[in-house]
């Protein structure tokens, strides 16, 4: 099994010092390739997706991603930029399946915005499909109007569709990922409304048929954001198109309070994946020793189970950081003043590394 | 000023009754003139929204509507079924400014999934665009995929597009809303990916030069679905397109925790415009004297403030209904049991109405 390890920038090479750190200490055998990605290899090379990095991606099972930006190449032009090195990874290999889960840890229910007993104990899968839909959808532009309320004035247009197979590919995704938990299925369209998502709804319940032991609900969008707030605890798996995806697992990450802890994934249909923290490059706080490593050691234990096929080491990796957080270890994102300060202590990032490993 | 009063079904005459002896309790001139709509009007004369009906909504300055739609009708053909009535109303008047307030009462904050201090003295006000945007763009349907990941495939589409003069209408209505209240604009788009809604935000920026005395921020629609979590008290007035408005509405909607209490109107650009409340028919209800008439009641009074130049009128009868609020009375809907029951006492919806008319 062959890993390609890509720190990017900001925080990015300290968070994955310490997931690394624990993939190490794991008795398993991997190959790890480290290289650069984002700024980092504009700087060195002129570009934020070397060739050499993207066929070191390419010939690996799994990328581990640290983070990409800094406010130093914000003035580049578009194509060099950092973060088009992710889109440019996710085109490469056809990363189709982004898995965002929203987790809520015990000792953390106090920072989310939500009363905890609606909260505490959250554990939510979003599935959101993330190469097609309309962020993707040709043609698009501006143009004059040729019907409509104003004939003749000026407009921008953008095209939503999904295919079968696209819509297949993500259904599948879902339900094999329900089948590993409580199997069940949120599907979340707007058939009412939209030609699209009818489409989405009966292929999605076309494919459901394949999947008799897993449960298939079907909601509205503007009722799934509704429901996310009003009783998050219901759902377990949702499956999604991009847009929805986008908005959804936003709001889901937020209800957790902690988005620094939250993990993600990108898979293809080889299940070839690419594992980064949810959370961006905090070139603010870059070299301090002060980040979060969490979210990037859960994304290795998310690789573990989604391409490595090591769910016991995944599991031992999940165990290890809810010991630590029960331990009162906290770094200082997720480190609370007052009252929720009893039996916790500030730490940095290899600290709380060690402390992972030591938990294992 | 004439005002047309729509019932409708379920317990749309109950609520309306209520609205209707609060309107007639201020020492005003209106001309009120009732009809039938929804599955009644189909029962009476065979179709949701008769001629007649019609017409009085367009002779009127606005409507007063309460809701429509029961089981009875649900297997009607779709040009028949209740809700068709809406939907005809707002294409035949043009009512394409949706106002959709989230507000949190003091005395029901307990009923939010979110802490106390996040929602307590909420008041948003979002400002839905509802007659354009991917809902009613042409073309869609279903065909042969030409190009995208699998061409030759089945796939489905829409096409989502906004001409200037349709976003131009919307601004000018949520920088004038703003000027009476906290004069900050809050546009939410997804400039960073789709060109609809950087022409959006290009033309809204545009629009804004006219109301210098308003403050305008722009934000993407997933972060904005994160921050009506995170601090929705920073948020006053939020305009967004019909699919992102449909979406952030509900989820404001259900942080207060009491949608039964929210009202909404939808206007054209003359200001003639449909009130109604948030919820729906509740047939399950209908004729039990339980529901609650609250939102129809400040349907009224947002009616007063946007269509009927009544300012004052339409904060008297929301001052009354703080005031019966606090005085403990409560529909069954909005009672709680337990701790938050104490110095509250359950009414049906002709008590409650009385009491918002003794309280003007
Ligand atoms: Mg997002
Ligand atoms: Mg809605």
């Amino acid at each position: 099994m062959k890993i390609a390890i890509l720190p990017g920038d900001g925080i990015g090479t300290e968070i994955i010092a310490e997931a690394v750190k624990v993939l190490k200490s794991l008795d398993l055998k991997f190959e790890m390739e480290t290289a650069d990605v984002g700024g980092a290899a504009y700087a060195a090379s002129g570009h934020p997706l070397p060739e050499a990095t993207l066929n070191l991606a390419k010939a690996s099972d799994a990328v581990l991603f640290g983070a990409v930006g800094d406010y130093k190449y914000d003035n580049l032009e578009r194509a060099l930029r950092p973060e088009q090195a992710i889109l440019g990874l996710r085109k490469a290999l056809g990363l189709f399946a982004n898995f965002r889960p929203a987790i809520c840890y015990e000792q953390l229910t106090h920072a989310s915005s939500l009363k905890p007993e609606l909260v505490a104990g959250l554990d939510i899968l979003i599935i959101r499909e993330l190469t097609g839909d309309i962020y993707f959808g040709q043609p698009r532009g501006r143009r004059t109007a040729a019907d409509g309320h104003f004939p003749g004035s000026d407009e921008a247009f953008d095209t939503m569709r999904y295919s079968r197979p696209e819509i297949e590919r993500i259904a599948h995704v879902a339900f094999q990922a329900a089948q590993k938990r409580s199997k069940r299925v949120l599907s979340v369209d707007k058939a009412n409304v939209l030609e699209t998502f009818q489409f989405w709804r009966d292929v999605v319940t076309d494919v459901h048929k394949e999947y008799p032991d897993v449960a298939l609900e079907h909601m509205y969008v503007d009722n799934a954001a509704m429901q996310l707030v009003k009783a998050p605890k219901n759902i377990d798996v949702l499956v999604t198109g991009n847009m929805f995806g986008d908005i959804l697992s936003d709001e889901a990450a937020m209800l957790t309070g902690s988005i620094g802890m939250l993990p993600s994934a990108s898979l293809n249909s080889k299940k070839q994946g690419l594992y980064e923290p949810s959370h961006g490059s905090a070139p603010d706080i870059a070299g301090k020793g002060i980040a979060n490593p969490l979210a990037t050691i859960l994304s290795a234990a998310m690789m573990l189970r989604y391409s490595l096929e090591q769910p016991e080491a995944a599991a031992r990796i999940e165990n290890a950081v809810k010991k630590v957080l029960a331990s009162g270890l906290r770094t200082s994102d997720i480190y609370s003043e007052g009252a929720h300060s009893a039996g916790t202590r500030k730490v940095g990032t290899a600290e709380m590394g060690d402390a992972v490993v030591a938990a294992l």
